[in-house]
């Protein structure tokens, strides 16, 4: 549809320091950074990775415009030869990341990147934000999704998302992440994911009364009306005016696909008496589709109430997570490569704050799923170069307690990380957006019970291996002296 | 720099209506909308009215596009003359809207469209999202500032932002609300906000030692560098690299600008230890900024803890208002226009809520301010075509409680609701962007106190005039029967 050129979508010091890299040479080594984030929103078990369409989109389109240099110009502090190199910029680094749609956990790289320093610090800031932002909502629908236990999720979020991308791009995530549909129109036409949606107050409003909007709806879409029924008063009117509209335009016809929406009131009370008069009125094919401030929450709490919902649309606090409305991801330096020799030099950034210290290193990330139950027992962080025989048993241990090992015997070991450019050419192609929607419900269901509880939830392990613990401790003992 | 169509950011219910109104020949009935809230984020007193500019640059490109038109065709639902009519779409209407900057109040129109049906139907979702977005976020930066209590604040937030637009139109909201700069360079470039910014840790981390990357940045810029002091130890190696290199490189040219960063650690704490280090070192002029999840709440602990902060650079609860992170503005109608009379019939929107019960009619909007104080006394939503004589004492009253009234005498009457566009065509021309912000800063100093508190701040009057009240009552009395 249209094409954003995001190049400038940047913080000012990733220009500045690259500036600085391309003066002193730097820009000629060869860094790595990870993507990662350290706690997964709503205090659950797991997160959804998402956004990477999106991310690969933006590195296959950067480049910087003869206005985006002018602009970057009349700052006054920036080298005409930098300029110039920016001016020709192109991504020619590999980047590795784990499929949209993966559950991931704390700490595990989402996104490695290995390119020369300015190409790979200029794509920090978009690589974040578009990663934070869908996982973010990826997740927290698919926590959604979870709470109404098969009853199908509807996305309806857009007018109160923050932005335009907010909107577009968060509905998408929401899908991945397991809702069926959405409002937005946009989306359906960019990736494909299905729109939907009949009426607003306002078309009841410009009515003489609510018989004649109803009536006029279903005339006009007969497949599969849904009629909006708390404009007035939903069980005196709405409700009564819909079954009559039904009976009188649809049932004749032979129709039976139709349904209502609540979109104010106790949902729980009035789904149950708006359930008992279609009912009464022999329309048990009528689906009520319920749409007010709900979250996994409160669709918990209606469902342990035997609310009769069939459908739930969901708006304001999915597509803002709004009871988490921040994914942290960071992006930091792991290893920089000898210009020379060539050799990757494990790079760790210390913090007195114990869980904000780094994993070093270029690594490779597995999942070891048990050949029995087929669940994921626990992911492993292991150096680029290792090699681990997986035929045999294999021994891993919490890094944080160290004596607590586990030695897996049947198994299956698969790597999270897989290709994504190669000396800046894309060799993945991003699987159909209802293919990443259905990889991720297969993927959850790969997990344990534990992991999916809403509060309190089992802490899946991600262990370091031997090698990467190694390294990793070394390097902190040269800061603590 | 790039122009992204929106026209089909819209929700899908608001195409299916527009077709039926398009059959029925509903679309040629002038139908008037409000855009209003109900509710200030974070129970604030006020909130800050953004997203102007952006909803003109939408209406201006408004348009389906062949491919719009055959995505469209292809859902099999839409009338062909329909989709012809959208084919030559263009917004006909009349749009009003209180400016940017300006605080505003639940309940009163934000912007009054006054379209043919569909024009005005087509544009809701865009129009609330924008609005709704960088409201939110203008009126969390404003909160914010008004913590720091006159320290410059900095908005840091890109890369947790919820997709791009959250960060780049985010940024320009916050400096409506008073932030003094962002880090977001496509947000100067775009709107000309002030973007700035100088390392990240892994500038740091790619020397061999935090001396030599502190010395290497300084002689790079001289201009006032900020350097970032958390990367190893702040006390121990920050701060006293810092200080070293500031003597050396720039003390010696008689450049006295410069700063450090906290971006960890308690920075109550930190920034008394580093401001006594800089002091003794003779560098009184240096700045400390400081960064860290910082919001209204720990910047006011901050400043009551005596915390040697000059600058504050806010980042994720800022760019998603993470406390509050959506503003729930809502667009209803609220008249429809007689086809052959042209007389406007008010409409309402009853709810078992009575805080969702709609304000009818096409309305004015006043601001009443004292003469002698200049401060803001209370706003008041009028008929569209009421004359009243501000030169004579005017009595307001409060709509639940009629009996509290009160006469107006020395005092200035302001209409908010501008014209934006007439006949489709825009009439008004966007101040720049730091004209906004001086407006807005400007307004809020006419605010009393005891509206600008974060905690229970005093309910400023929106109130409706006797004759808007006695045709609110005719209508909610017509539909409890």
């Amino acid at each position: 549809m249209t094409e954003t050129n995001y190049s400038m979508l940047c913080d000012f010091y990733e220009l500045t320091m690259s500036n600085g890299y391309f003066k002193n040479g730097f820009y000629k080594k060869t860094v790595y950074f990870d993507l990662f984030f350290r706690k997964v929103p709503d205090n659950g078990g797991f997160a959804i990775a998402a956004g990477l369409e999106q991310v690969i989109d933006y590195i296959k389109n950067l480049h910087f415009s003869e206005t985006d240099i002018e602009y970057l110009r009349e700052k006054g502090i920036f080298d005409e030869e930098f300029l110039k190199y920016l001016s020709n910029f192109k991504f020619t680094g590999d980047i590795y990341a784990i499929p949209e749609g993966t559950p991931i956990f704390p700490n595990e790289p989402i996104i490695t990147v290995k390119a020369p320093a300015i190409e790979a610090q200029l794509i920090e800031t978009f690589l974040l934000l578009t990663i934070n932002h869908q996982t973010l909502i990826a997740t927290k629908a698919n926590r959604i999704v979870r709470a109404a236990q098969g009853r199908t999720v509807l996305e309806f979020g857009s007018r109160r998302a923050q932005g335009a991308t907010g909107a577009v791009d968060g509905a998408r995530a929401a899908y991945i992440g397991g809702c069926a549909g959405t409002a937005c129109t946009l989306t359906d036409a960019l990736y494909g994911v299905p729109a939907g949606g009949t009426m607003a107050h306002s078309w009841i409003q410009m009515f003489d009364n609510e018989y004649t909007a109803f009536r006029t709806y279903c005339e006009l879409y007969p497949e599969n009306p849904t009629l909006l029924v708390d404009t007035y008063n939903t069980l005196k009117s709405g409700v009564p005016n819909a079954i009559r509209v039904f009976k009188e335009v649809l049932v004749p016809k032979g129709i039976n696909k139709f349904a209502i929406r609540l979109d104010s009131g106790d949902i729980s009370y009035l789904s149950k008496k708006a359930r008992k008069m279609l009912d009464e009125a022999g329309l048990e094919n009528c689906k009520i589709v319920a749409s007010n401030s709900l979250d996994e929450y409160l669709i918990r709490d209606l469902m342990m109430q035997g609310a009769q919902v069939d459908v739930f649309g969901v708006g304001e606090r999915l597509i803002t997570s709004s009871s988490s409305p921040v994914f942290g991801g960071v992006y930091k330096l792991v290893a920089v490569e000898e210009p020379t020799s060539g050799e990757i030099i494990p790079k760790i950034k210390v913090s007195e704050n114990t869980t904000k210290i780094t994993n070093p290193h270029f690594k490779k990330l597995y999942r070891y799923y048990d050949n029995e139950s087929g669940k994921a027992l626990a992911d492993e962080l292991c150096v680029y170069d290792e090699v681990i025989d997986f035929s045999k048993p294999h021994t891993i241990f919490d890094q944080n307690a160290t004596w607590k090992a586990k030695t897996l015997t049947d198994f299956t070991a698969k790597e999270l990380l897989v290709p994504i450019f190669k000396d800046g050419e894309c060799v993945y192609e991003s699987p159909k957006i209802e293919d990443i929607a259905k990889y991720c419900k297969d993927q959850i269901g790969l997990l344990w019970d534990e992991v999916k509880r809403f509060e309190n939830p089992h802490n899946y392990y991600v262990d370091l291996s031997k090698k990467l613990w190694d390294i990793k401790n070394i390097l902190l003992n040269i800061y603590q002296s």
